[in-house]
């Protein structure tokens, strides 16, 4: 994607809310200001995770700060998005999740209560997924130098099956699945910011993912890539995979489930769900002939069942792009998050 | 330690600066509110790290999360102290550091100008310690919610030799080696802080440790126990290792040593230097007939010229206690740090 070249980032400018939108203005920031400093194989992969090889062992190492505001939410809260959220991007590595760090930046203020709730939900987070939180650490900041609650999570987990996951290896015709409706995630935070009520109440979707993947796996699919679809929600993950593949991807909207009150929330805030984060959804791309198997397998998963079939990867292109078939049958583009829709989100 | 059993902290109490100490009041902390949720046998250890067997490896898990201000002081800065500290972590369970995670909490209206120096400083810290930077994340918060930039850095090692450092290990009659001469970090900072000026310009002891301690494995060691010395300072890693290992620990004032600049200023902001942090000094436990050969070892690294023996380890005891025989021949006891001395510090 990238069509149009921004301008570089000057060194007198500051760091907008954007910079942490997970679009194209963080990927901007990395570029210019990150990556020449720090550059090596791992990072230049523009995974959210990294694969190593130690011993005899492949192990996925990746990492995430958790600022989402407020710090309970309809369906969820800081510290099940904390354990889910390192789950998660361990599952898209194909990994099983294993052991999970646990880093606290509290506010001086802080009510002991709410780290007690926060602190209970990891805990309850980490069993239900079968991670153990092994190590921590624990800082305190002055009065109006936080906002309340900061939560660190790195993890490691480990391969241990032969087929490889990444978007490098992502064919031509491969079909593209997508785990369930979109939207639940940013639209439950951002009604609960917004004191918005629904018909039918709604909640995040926020959920772990690595029993939908081991599904997949363990029915010996060639899975080619997996990717969640938190901030900047399916259109920035696809035009991410598309600029990772060198494909096109084509996308048939009719097939992407968003819920009614997820759709009516969006028109009212101006927001496109394509863009929405989730915190419990992800796409597999997997080879043509294995779609049917995959979206069977995912359906059979409690955290999966509304899997549909959204698409297929088109041809190589000097310029890869996701190209959206809409309901009423026009093409458009999807390009990466521009700016900040939703921030602190997660 | 411990000898006086604080009061239970109340779910109404709110979280003070001393919460983050690294003292009594984090243990406290931890006990009440983060270990009844969270419960494993890496963190019943109490250590700063944890040590996972994977497939025919012993790798080491550690984390940090960096807070200090100002974001730039003498002889150091964020940057290479969230690569050191973590370095350091992870030679403290006797591990060689490989790999390091780098995710950033960035507040709105941050010149980028002192990201750039940061991620400079990350990145020349990193290569200088052999250490990879592989995964990161970026959030942003709104203006007053940071303090300009927050680093977590979590890291792996891996343990490549049969030697067991841990204090469970600590024998009777054990040496007790530290690298250097205390306070160096903690009073830089104040001073900056502070406006302090010294005769002798005074700089941060910020510096990677994994050097010195393969030095000493390389000689073949037995290095019982290792124990950096950051927030809390000497006293406090004295403390807690007595209460780890069961046993006295019996500590030469003498031997310490401190440097007239950090002397002069602890005098005049009231601080004790056993107290104060350091982000360059470890101590190392070793079996007594190893000491002179460790000693050696230790002053033959750059990192720890200034090494003396500051005491031995004493018997088993109910209630295991740090006793410094001071300069003038009387005994005090140290405990862990209690409240909150110098926030902020790392």
């Amino acid at each position: 994607m990238n069509t149009d070249c921004p301008l570089p980032i000057a060194t007198d400018e500051a760091i907008r809310l954007g910079h942490g939108s997970g679009g194209e203005l963080t990927q901007q920031l990395l570029r210019e200001f990150v990556f020449p400093h720090i550059d090596n194989p791992w990072l230049r992969q523009g995974h959210d995770s990294a694969v190593l090889a130690i011993g005899n062992s492949k192990i996925v190492f990746t990492t995430d700060s958790f600022v989402v505001t407020p710090l309970f939410f309809p369906g969820g809260d800081i510290g099940e998005l904390a354990v889910y959220g390192t789950v998660n991007d361990l599952a898209m590595s194909g990994a099983k999740p294993l052991y999970l760090s646990c880093s606290l930046i509290l506010e001086e203020g802080l009510n002991m209560e709410t780290l007690k709730r926060v602190m209970d939900s990891m805990g309850r987070a980490a069993k239900s997924t079968g991670v153990q939180l092994v190590t921590g650490d624990t800082k305190v900041v002055e009065r109006g130098k936080g906002d309340g609650l900061y939560i660190n999570t790195a993890g490691i987990g480990v391969i241990e099956h032969p087929v490889q996951v990444s978007p490098q290896i992502i064919g031509e015709g491969d079909a593209i699945l997508l785990s369930g409706d979109l939207g639940r995630h940013g639209i439950a935070i951002m009604a609960t910011r917004e004191g918005l009520e629904f018909e039918m109440p709604l909640a995040s979707d926020c959920a772990p993912l690595h029993t939908a993947v081991q599904d997949l796996l363990r029915h010996g699919l060639e899975v080619h890539c997996l990717r969640d679809l938190t901030r900047g929600g399916l259109a920035t993950a696809l035009a991410e995979l598309a600029e990772s593949s060198g494909k096109d991807l084509l996308i048939q909207e009719a097939q992407i489930p968003v819920c009614e009150s997820v759709e009516g929330a969006c028109e009212l805030l101006g927001l496109d769900p394509l863009y929405v984060a989730n915190e419990g959804r992800f796409i597999a791309i997997v080879p043509p002939e294995q779609a049917e198997l995959a979206l069977a397998a995912l359906q059979a998963s409690p955290v999966s069942t509304g899997s549909t079939i959204i698409g297929r990867v088109g041809g190589r292109s000097a310029r890869p792009t996701v190209i959206l078939e809409t309901a009423l049958g026009c093409e458009r583009i999807l390009d990466r998050l521009a700016g900040e829709q939703l921030p602190r989100i997660c």
